[in-house]
């Protein structure tokens, strides 16, 4: 695992040690992490605070020419939600920990020009499998399901 | 403008007369508002708070099948993060106030099997025009460019 996935998987371990749903993100800016962020769906009982959306909320208000320049990292597919942020901002490259538990919008993402790589990480599917099998509820409200 | 469109744009001069971007949005369920919101770009300094994500932020956690029976107004076309919002929780409705001064994602919306209505209303128009005339640069952040 690369120091920018890692650091989106301690904030998904940090998403789980809280009571929450353990997927994070990180917005990494010219090797610099800008936003960090994790699902906050239980913790803050929001909706819209997942990994990825959370991470941009975490970076502020950027310029168009930030984001430009941006990777998003996230251990797990984006939903289309995330897909629809990360394409508004125009960030030009995905990093995905898994897409073996949840298969997200990564073809609307290559389709629109966004470069998109799955790392296929055993420790992302590992958490995330186990979470799936334990709390199969609460994983489907957050896939809207 | 009927009550529920009246209800979004109220939510928009909110946003305008606390220094934002003028766009509002309530969610409604069975002909009651579950959730009202405004984009808080400015008040919040938040890059995903826009109006209608905000409102399913106020609607709070709610379960698939409440989501199923909504219809979302909007006084602006929906971005694609929106338009994102709106497929991950299958919201089958959406009835926007104007198109004129933001063409949104309806063509996604559509094809992905949402109802979309746009409503052409004057003041909606009127009202973002203006604000897109005084505040360009504020307003090209928003939409990502």
């Amino acid at each position: 695992m690369d120091k920018f996935m890692q650091a989106a998987f301690e904030e998904a371990e940090q998403g789980l040690q809280t009571g929450g749903i353990p997927i994070g993100s990180v917005l990494v800016h010219r090797d610099r992490i800008i936003g960090r962020g994790h699902n906050l769906r239980v913790q803050q009982g929001s909706p819209i605070l997942h990994a990825e959306t959370d991470a941009l909320a975490n970076a502020g208000r950027q310029p168009a020419a930030v984001y430009r320049e941006c990777t998003l990292y996230t251990t797990l597919s984006p939903c289309i939600m995330c897909t629809g942020a990360i394409l508004l901002y125009r960030i030009p490259r995905v990093v995905i920990g898994e897409h073996q538990t949840f298969l997200g919008e990564e073809e609307l993402l290559r389709l629109r020009g966004v470069s998109v790589e799955v790392r296929n990480d055993s420790a992302c599917i590992r958490l995330m499998s186990r979470f799936i099998e334990t709390h199969p509820e609460l994983w489907r409200e957050d896939i809207g399901v």
